[in-house]
């Protein structure tokens, strides 16, 4: 059963004042939690670190939020937690309160251990992305714009939806980051004006580069992702996953996605065992 | 004190899987109680109705929330009244469960009665507003950008920050939208990338249409912020706001302002009497 933590304490609820739920004040990690650890824990609380500098939110003690993930986890092995801090309660008002108390949400929702997701039918989304280069990158509390393209299709054999940003370049998935192979060159989007920088795609970006590929962040088109000899996702509990087709255009399965799962498995992201 | 109703019970606190606290998946109204009444409640209920059909959220019945505002008022003379609709609780994941039950969230804030708003002092903020034409209008619950706004300045004869879309053009102001009047005509910003379309913006293109005065909405620079002859700013819960000055550039209190306040006072909006 799901596990929810508020500051430390089970609850099932939250202060109707907390500025999460008024205002979206507030940011997110979601973490693989595998063999009774949390999985690249350091890279999901140095984002959450540098989210809350950005947002001028003091970010809670680590030593708190590691001990909470283990209260929430209790003896489970396997499962997905989530870290969220919010900039807390406050009186009505965009304004943030002059001494802002921030409010910590763990959870932890119970699974069976990871199994090897199979390569993803994708779709284009028609909704965009929002674009503002001040919340680049970060996984805040407002994700209507992921919720509304998500909600395009309900078909279960369609597994993931690419998103564009309003000018029409292709940013990410609804849930993932999203890597193509150009020109024999791995290549993703580049996310100063939209998009979350995940911690899966940091984590392969730095495995390309150790296995001596050439990775490059830049704009990608529709015909990039159409003309592309492979094309992956990434994601926090998935690892990469490659695309089997898009819009019913196949993709093959290549050798850049192929050495790329063996280092991830390698570095225990078992979902990548083929 | 302030009063919450959760699906017309008093409470103080939500669920925490709210798809509206975990990923902004909802919309509100802020609406002036004076004298007993919700003003202008049928405009916010239509823009409420049309935000929900937009995103897809079930809107709730109108007299359970015209009988659930009244619960929250007691005998409040004057305040402030929230309305916020989530598409309610469900399972971890972007995809809106295939049942949803929205939640109804009514707050009322009480006040003294209201008074006149004073010429204000604003400034241009550095923080953009985020772009997406599926989102441009409504009132997210998403307002991160706002906060982020908001949170630049703490003097308190600061009165309203102007925001600009991530291409410099003037949109409104952190809680407020914006009119000016250049070569003689009233011009306010259109709102199809971005910004909120506020009730009292609203309340006020139709005043000027029946007073006869030109409106167009437009794109606005910060050099036709500059240059108007006249500034004022709009909100549900001030009427229309004379800018006396933005970053200290000096405007007067000219004759659309003035004609357009007389409107508002004979239509109910105290705040505008001089």
């Amino acid at each position: 059963v799901d596990t929810w933590l508020v500051d430390g304490q089970f609850a099932e609820t939250i202060p109707i004042t907390d500025r999460g739920f008024v205002y979206g004040d507030g940011i997110f990690e979601t973490i693989a939690f595998r063999r009774g650890k949390p999985r690249f824990l350091e890279l999901h609380l140095e984002r959450l670190a540098e989210g809350c500098a950005r947002l001028a939110i003091r970010m809670p003690a680590e030593q708190r939020l590691r001990a909470e993930l283990r209260m929430a986890a209790a003896d489970h092995a396997h499962g997905t937690a989530k870290l969220i801090v919010t900039r807390g309660s406050g009186p009505r008002g965009y304004a943030p309160p002059t001494a802002p108390e921030p409010r910590r949400v763990v959870a932890f929702f119970p699974s069976d251990a990871a199994t090897s997701a199979g390569p993803a039918a994708v779709r284009i989304c028609r909704t965009v992305l929002s674009i503002n280069p001040a919340l680049a990158g970060l996984k805040t509390l407002g994700r209507l714009d992921h919720v509304l393209a998500r909600a395009e299709w309900r078909d279960p054999d369609i597994a993931e939806g690419l998103m564009r940003d309003p000018a029409g370049r292709v940013v990410c998935g609804t849930m993932s980051n999203v890597f193509a192979v150009r020109h024999g060159r791995l290549v993703t989007p580049e996310l100063s004006g939209c998009g979350i920088r995940g911690v899966m795609r940091r984590v392969v970006i730095g495995q390309a580069r150790q296995l001596g590929m050439e990775v490059s962040e830049t704009q990608l088109s529709l015909q990039d992702i159409r003309q592309a000899e492979e094309l992956f996702l990434t994601n926090a509990l998935i690892g990469i996953w490659p695309v089997a087709s898009c819009d019913g255009q196949p993709y093959a399965l290549g050798p850049f996605t192929t050495a790329l799962r063996e280092a991830l498995v390698a570095i225990g992201v078992d979902e990548c065992r083929p």
